[in-house]
């Protein structure tokens, strides 16, 4: 049986981290395993993460950004994640649709109904059916991306930290409220070692497994 | 004062050719002219473009070229037409948001209601205040186009010359049906050589302007 499982949170909550343990202990219990990521996961979609990324903060404007995401997103579903759900693989996605709502959405203040709309469009229907959403203190979160990127030194002037700091506020609640509103989502708490969170994911991902219903 | 001039057609209907005679007797005259095109139009949209030109007719699915038109689109209006428009510039664009309606809805047989709704989050309202149709039967249009780049040889094969004329009439039918229900659309008897046609341009847009309200 196939199952579609995204991975959301905000900086440095340990999503990324948590996704290859999850395949290695899927795959070891004989399941196929498809890992992927947004943006990107094919070609195309990483041509359009390029732009994405090289564009950041300079001259794309917001309404060209969200239209990017949802083309990357629309040639990654078609191309991989739907080829490889019909093939009853198990895929798990490093963010998806509801890291456009939370981002663009709750931490650019984008217009909910512009986004939602264009997450129908990319997404043509398909739903994750489990989501983990990894929930830690955004300062812990930001503490640790820090640690990551030291060479990024963004967090540096005050008024940026700041700033920075009420945007990735504005995107856990963002999430939270998704978190609190869609049946598929799974809260996992992302504070303590990685060994820690990944038994979190494994009791997470086992309950929805073993009762093979929808969450 | 400032106007938004579009140039729509079919292939091979001349229309590019006919931007610069128009852009030299409109500044002839005293008016300030900025000449685009889409796809493109700017360093973001014309990196949009490459993968739109690279992809075609290979992996990209249409859902998410539609999006890339519409993310093109997004990022040239704000940041090349509209501050044109803004200063008094008149605007003339090879190609605008109908030609996703005439090839990608009429042509490719895409929803209609998908490329409407996405050429008005594209555009956000922007309307050309003229659009020119330079209209030609198809054979012909495609006779010049196939003279123009013989070394293409798309049409040698029986079928899908076949194949090509029937998508290049849904292209003109869509064409012409916008022509009927658009106020702005002017029809351009494009048959002839480029100084007759070009004649006719001149009569269209000198009465568009001399009359100065909208078509």
């Amino acid at each position: 049986m196939s199952f579609f499982i995204t991975f959301e949170g905000v900086e440095g909550s340990g999503k990324s981290t948590q996704i290859q343990p999850l395949r290695q202990q899927l795959e070891s219990r004989g399941h196929r395993v498809l890992t992927t990521r947004e943006p990107g996961g094919c070609p195309i979609a990483d041509a359009i993460r390029a732009i994405l990324l090289d564009s950041a903060n300079r001259v794309l404007v917001p309404r060209a950004e969200l239209l990017l995401y949802a083309a990357a997103r629309a040639q990654h579903i078609e191309q991989v994640v739907r080829p490889a759900l019909a093939q009853g693989v198990i895929v798990l996605c490093d963010r998806f649709a509801d890291a456009t709502t939370a981002y663009q959405g709750g931490g650019r203040g984008l217009d909910a109904g512009l986004v939602k709309e264009l997450n129908a469009i990319a997404t043509a229907g398909l739903l994750p059916d489990l989501t983990l959403l990894f929930d830690l203190p955004v300062e812990l979160g930001l503490s640790r991306a820090r640690h990551r990127n030291q060479q990024e030194a963004l967090l540096d002037e005050g008024r940026f930290e700041l700033e920075e700091l009420d945007f990735h506020q504005r995107v856990r609640a963002a999430y939270l409220a998704l978190a609190r509103h869609e049946r598929r989502f799974r809260i996992v708490d992302a504070t303590g070692d990685p060994g820690l969170v990944a038994a979190r994911v494994t009791a997470v991902v086992d309950n929805f497994l073993t009762r093979g219903e929808q969450p």
